[in-house]
């Protein structure tokens, strides 16, 4: 098995980009990957495949094909390229098959693309786009949709391990800080910043973050969960060069190794689970990296989870091993997941706050573990650069899972 | 890198299934692949991830994420599992994606799901679903779908080449007649015995198949091509299981093995092409397959070639090198295409008879060519029994290509 690095990142700001269609955006993730190559690299010349995620271009751009369109647009047509999907995780599966792609020695090294263009239906079309990463039988038969779901997730884990929604702020007022140090984030504002506006504007007072998140200004979506428990909806591109290990040194002395890889699947539907505060797509997807990597827990310096709700954070914080179960939300109330905490996580804002553009969020998060490692994070990076990163992604109700585990 | 075979294949009979879903038909291939294993397999021990190819269910069944899906209605839930997109070519893109990940050494047994549940949606919903894998800017934005696309390169092939409507003829006539061979066809019959039914039932009378075919009863779709050039509307599901080669013969004495296999793609929109009548897609992944396979068109003995509308059959016929460019009509009325032929091609009545349920005709072309080389295809079994063949399934407007080059 051939050993596989990361030689290239690239992204786009995350957001509203009403000018750009999908390939657009594409395109920009794809110029600054190549500008941040560190040696250089002969696109034409080394990219032999192309491996494209996006989760429902269908529904959002009425076009899917992906594969094709993708070389078409970068002047690279001709090469070999298909697209994957594992809703919310696409572009970790693309990620993933870039990484077989590679690690059989067929190709040398291969481009990964994450894609969404979400803003070209409105609320209630963007709502039921996403539900179809739900089970369309037994889900949404009963008429739930993904607020509905994490919100029983959160339910059952308060019943189970105590905690409430006050609690849950933390992540909310954590990761929107980290965004507000990223110039990639959708919102680059701390909740504090955002209440200071929104009381100038409504002609209110608030004492403090936790005043506004409990205002009227931060309405119930599903209970425990309110608007800024929510992931945002967003447009967004990221793209990575993956290469072989034995070349990397042509492109980057700075090369950032796959040391470890794993993904798993749980029930489709949550209504098959036993437990609503697990998945065992995750803790498959966990343990095989870990395995994999030869390492444990304590060697990891840093995370990106999949926050698509602030409950999920936790439950992965514990998921991944960087806490025992029920210890999470403990654990983010001492700060131990913030920037200069011991386990620092979504330092790049998370999905909350640098945005959610669906398919691109998996290689974002491998972005964002890369600046990190290299120490060139700016404003956010944390003071001692970390060795170890580790990205934990999710489709729908973590009924897939892909974590990689990376290190430079 | 690992070698890889195909250890079984199963799959549902082609056509409308009113009562099954997606899933359904897909635990039933799945029956059935388990029970083609000649020495019996222990599912839940040896498959370690899944690939399911499926073009369009979000606009079909309002879902996606079919990974998880799959593994838990099969009940092997946990398991890594992705989704893989290529519009026609999407259960070969799955295949590909198990290849690579059997070929690395990840997995040393996995399993490739293809399926597709089309006839939910009426004609004109149908139309505008498989319209999705043309370029939405620059292909449909004219107006045009999938017929008027494959129409155009009818009428270039027609200019450049010669020939006419009435030479096509022989791939429907060739691919009904084998579909009447073949029990898992959507259309069991010849024209012949199509056109006296109709003619029974309408009180009219035909001279021959070609005066049918040249009927009201054959209406014009897009000229040239009319209702019997173009591939029905299908449910269906395919599986293939891959194996590492090391441990094949745990499972079966003829594991059929994976001698070549190569993707690519073109530009996706049609407008952009030079040459309407030949595909970059098809070149390069044609040309990959038989570089790994050290062989050459000769060697190849039967072939199983993406007849998504006729002309397309003989189009590939020549990419594929079996004749020059241009003569692949003539070849295919002087029946050397045919079963008897020294080219047997769409033996099993190819997407035309046999149906085309757009995510399983990249394993359902494997399931016939498994059978074929086994000996096992009964009443269309080509007499000398074949070593060596070929599948190449197409996306779209062939703006994505994956081939196959199998051997037992």
């Amino acid at each position: 098995m051939e050993k596989v690095d990361v030689i290239s990142v690239g992204m786009t700001k995350f957001g509203k980009h009403p000018d750009k269609t999908g390939r657009d955006l594409v395109l920009e993730a794809f110029l600054e990957t190549i500008k941040n190559v560190d040696k250089g690299i002969n696109i034409k010349k080394e990219i032999k495949a192309l491996f494209v995620g996006d989760f429902t271009p269908t529904l959002y751009e009425h076009q899917a094909h992906y594969g094709p369109l993708v070389t078409e647009w970068l002047g690279i047509q001709g090469i070999p390229a298909f697209r994957t999907e594992s809703a919310c995780a696409s572009s970790s599966a693309a990620l993933a098959a870039g990484y077989f792609a590679v690690a059989s020695g067929m190709y040398d090294v291969v481009m990964v693309v994450g894609v969404e263009k979400m803003t070209t239906l409105d609320t209630s079309r963007t709502t039921d786009a996403l539900s179809v990463a739900a089970d369309d039988i037994f889900d949404l038969n009963t008429g739930i949709t993904f607020p509905g779901l994490f919100a029983l997730m959160a339910q059952e884990y308060f019943h189970k391990y105590g905690g409430n929604w006050e609690d849950l702020q933390t992540i909310t007022i954590k990761n929107h800080y980290n965004g507000s140090l990223n110039p990639k984030a959708q919102f680059q504002e701390s909740i504090s910043s955002i209440a200071r506006k929104t009381a100038l504007k409504k002609g209110v007072s608030f004492k403090d973050d936790m005043d506004f998140l409990n205002s009227q200004f931060n309405p119930l979506v599903a209970y425990p969960l309110r608007l800024y428990d929510c992931a945002p909806i967003s447009d967004g591109a990221a793209i990575a060069f993956l290469s072989n290990s034995k070349i990397s040194k042509r492109f980057t002395d700075k090369p950032m190794h796959i040391i470890g890889f794993g993904m798993g699947t749980d029930t489709l539907a949550l209504a098959n689970r036993h437990d609503l505060t697990t998945s065992v797509a995750v803790i498959n997807s966990v343990q095989s990296a870990y395995k994999m990597a030869g390492i444990w827990p304590e060697k990891i310096d840093i995370a990106q989870l999949h926050d698509c709700f602030s409950i999920n954070e936790i439950l992965l914080s514990e998921e991944v091993g960087f806490f025992k179960k029920g210890c999470g939300l403990a654990a983010a109330k001492e700060g131990r997941t913030s920037l200069n905490g011991d386990k620092p996580i979504n330092t790049d804002g998370g999905l909350k706050s640098k945005g959610h553009p669906v398919g691109a969020t998996g290689i974002a998060m491998m972005h964002e573990i890369w600046l990190q490692l290299r120490g060139e994070a700016g404003k956010r990076q944390i003071k001692q650069v970390p060795k170890i990163g580790l990205t934990c992604n999710v489709g729908g109700s973590s009924a897939s899972s892909f974590v990689f585990i990376l290190e430079i």
